[in-house]
């Protein structure tokens, strides 16, 4: 997605590590035109597809995937939480995940009563590397007998396993922006393409 | 707000101990067009107001605030972070804030550069009950030297200090749905009505 790109290359800064900082439209400051975009191409994507629900992980990804359902005729939007709370149920889904950005073991929770089996999921986050926490996702959804129709993700880092093995276990995913390559020093990024995308 | 009050009684559970469980529709699963409509009602509100940018907090606001976002000629969202994440600048404003739902102290920050002097920001989130959370933003806000137009909560605990004492400060804190008394045994629910709403 051309204007995603863009504004990577504009706004994204390259730290060592091939840690991306996207913050300043992305998930620290939220730009909503862009994120009405996002959802627009997902929908263009999975427009022969059934779906009934948005699922995502708190916190970056639920913005996005708010502002994404207005292109899926406004869809409820269930987020996974990161940790126990005492306002959950104490029926959930459950599945741990490793967080690499943080450096420690989450474990991600979704009430069973959001989550009704045969239902057509869209799952939505802002970056996919390793995969930690869609498979995390993608575990509480098959816990739950809901149906994976897709995955749109912003930014995929292409040169981490994630995206590569989620598309060979058969997942539709639809990553925005592919970042081949970036370099810290230089600031030049490397954009892939991802073939469920038009531009 | 009458639709999100009638929401409530139909959805929401009592627990002991003043928790009001709302996940089914507004801080797990999000009823996206429940939240269209109260963005309506805010930006009805504060209509006479100057807002360049909604300020919230982690996890339960973000949806709020950038589904909300469109009513304000979708102004950038800016979403409070609850711990410092290796993703952040050094460059940032912070504020300790008290959890009474998760029973800890937590930091909130924001990263510097998203909130510039002189600019008016619109502060949402999904509870209002003791108000730390809330005075959080707000000392985020003085120490960047924003102006905070006005604050737009969900629900609000009417039976708790925190809209009081925002209002007592000055503070235009519009509530829509305020909760005066709750039974956790025969679900009754008691509403009270915020000055600056319609309905």
């Amino acid at each position: 997605m051309q204007e995603l790109e863009e504004r990577i290359k504009k706004d994204g800064i390259i730290r060592e590590g091939g840690v991306l900082k996207v913050g300043s439209f992305l998930n620290h400051q939220c730009d909503v035109e862009l994120f009405d975009h996002m959802g627009q191409e997902w929908a263009r994507i999975f427009k022969d597809k059934k779906i009934d629900k948005i699922l995502t992980v708190e916190s970056s990804g639920i913005g996005i995937a708010c502002v994404a359902s207005k292109s899926f005729n406004s869809v409820p939007v269930v987020f996974a939480k990161k940790t126990e709370s005492i306002n959950l149920d104490g029926e959930s889904y459950t599945a741990n995940v490793h967080s690499f950005t943080h450096k420690r073991n989450n474990t991600v929770i979704v009430t069973k009563s959001l989550l009704n089996p045969g239902e057509h999921v869209l799952i939505v986050d802002d970056f996919l590397a390793n995969g930690c926490a869609l498979r995390g996702l993608i575990q509480i959804c098959d816990s739950a007998g809901v149906v994976v129709e897709g995955i749109g993700i912003a930014i995929e880092k292409g040169f981490q396993p994630g995206g590569k093995d989620l598309r060979a276990q058969g997942y539709q995913v639809a990553s925005l922006a592919i970042i081949e390559d970036m370099d810290a020093e230089t600031g030049d990024i490397t954009f892939g393409k991802c073939a469920l995308c038009s531009e």
